[in-house]
């Protein structure tokens, strides 16, 4: 990775569509981690030329605080490291060992979330989220029925009923606009997220709000499960919902004529419970800064 | 229209994706004229034959009230009418005359209805309703923007959205999914109906739910533009959501493990107003049957 270019990379993780907020910012962490260790040092030039790259990747996904926040950490490490010999392995033991604490925590999610869901229980999702499809993996003998929204413009739902579908897991795909049509008949409804802002809310692929109005008018408990890094940092900006290429909705008209906001905000009152790698939070329980 | 075959037009009238219930109930009863008026007499055979078709008609589009109230009036004549020289006229000109009604009823709706929408309004709405195409052309000089959901599966709404930009008028195309990011900014949300349940619950294509709630949690108006003829007889049987035949989704998926119902019913507390012939109801005002 690292004799890739960082302009290439960042071209690829800015299109990327596929993998969820962690498992991406753990690829930042990666190149950051490979980038060090083919340098060998962290003298001037080089610290600058990584302090522009964790900026530069922290602004292509402003949606997802993960990214933000393990790479505002290494880089804390960064910024404090004289250019001594030690400086350069000390980098890449800190994104290793960032990286290792980001999937430990995913592990503590799954971990808490598991018990939420009984036998036979049916649930509804949306979106891929790879800490979900982490927990899903260990339903295959439980009985339970996954509903998956497709998700638009480009359907990550359908990569989720098919990989439940490898793992004889009963579900059923839907269209976005149908999610109403199942909180009334599901257990619960649990997602993942790409962000949690300062009071609970939750930033996650767009269509969850209207999933989570519909669970609670139905009385359909809805779960948001993620590592508390996907906390925004009190400090940080106002939150960008990011707007991608019009041209994913496959539609012919003109394009100034279409929308394709990629997120947005479930408010916390619509929240049953949050689910970390600490437990399970019937209030949202901030991490201290 | 009557010399093709009654089991082709049935087969393209359940098909029909294009068109809205009252301009397919009107289609319904442009077929009996033409049958009644080619046979040029109702002797028992024809009778039977018409009622035959009459059922068949209503059933095939079950979601769709209005096909039913239009086609169950005409055959109470039918019923009525002894085998005389007058009769085929009789049936002839009473399926001219509900056509007519129905017609008078949309634009009654229409006139109701535009006084809701002030210069300069946003307005949300989902799907397409041709009673509220009526209404959107007389929006030409209004300096309204309107906000379409594209409406999955078969996104009818890119047809709406097509037509705005003929007329001119402002208009931005979502996915039924970024609903919850507009109920907000929008200053009302207008949809049609299929289907008007006893209670004034509304059944309307798949999504309609969803905008209602999110509407409602937003302090956004929503309001229902349907003529009375929707209304669904009390003796009615338990409603029937449509499911369509999941291919439509267009997902590289087991047929068995997608669902593609195309209904929704939106709950009474959700509507702010129901706009009729009548006028403006902010509680729902039954027909009498």
């Amino acid at each position: 990775m690292a004799s890739e270019p960082f302009a290439d990379f960042l071209h690829s993780f800015k299109a990327d569509r596929q993998h969820g907020a962690s498992e991406l910012a753990r690829q930042a962490l990666a190149w950051l981690q490979h980038s060090v260790a083919e340098a060998g040092r962290c003298d001037e030039v080089v610290r600058h030329t990584l302090l522009d790259q964790v900026n530069q990747l922290c602004a292509a996904r402003p949606s997802m605080s993960v990214i933000g926040h393990l790479l505002q950490r290494w880089q804390r490490h960064l910024v404090t490291l004289d250019n001594c010999t030690d400086a350069a392995e000390l980098l890449v033991a800190s994104a290793e060992q960032l990286s290792v604490l980001s999937l430990e925590a995913v592990g503590g999610c799954v971990h808490h979330a598991r018990p939420l869901i009984s036998p036979g229980h049916t649930l509804l999702t949306h979106s891929c989220s790879s800490t979900l499809m982490r927990l899903f993996s260990s339903l295959r003998e439980a009985a339970c029925h996954i509903v998956v929204c497709e998700s638009r413009p480009l359907n990550e739902g359908v990569a989720v009923a098919r990989q439940l579908n490898d793992w004889n897991i009963p579900c059923t795909l839907i269209t976005d606009a149908q999610a109403g049509l199942y909180t009334a008949q599901a257990d619960l409804v649990m997602v993942g997220a790409d962000s949690l802002l300062g009071d609970g809310a939750v930033v996650n692929k767009v269509g969850t709000r209207l999933l989570a109005l519909a669970a609670q008018r139905d009385h359909c408990p809805f779960y948001v499960v993620a590592e508390s890094f996907k906390q925004r940092p009190p400090s940080a900006d106002a939150l960008i919902l990011e707007q991608m290429d019009v041209a994913e909705l496959n539609h012919d008209l003109p394009h100034e004529q279409m929308a394709n906001t990629y997120f947005d905000i479930t408010e916390t009152d619509l929240i049953s419970a949050w689910v970390d790698e600490r437990g399970v939070h019937r209030q949202f329980s901030p991490v201290v800064w």
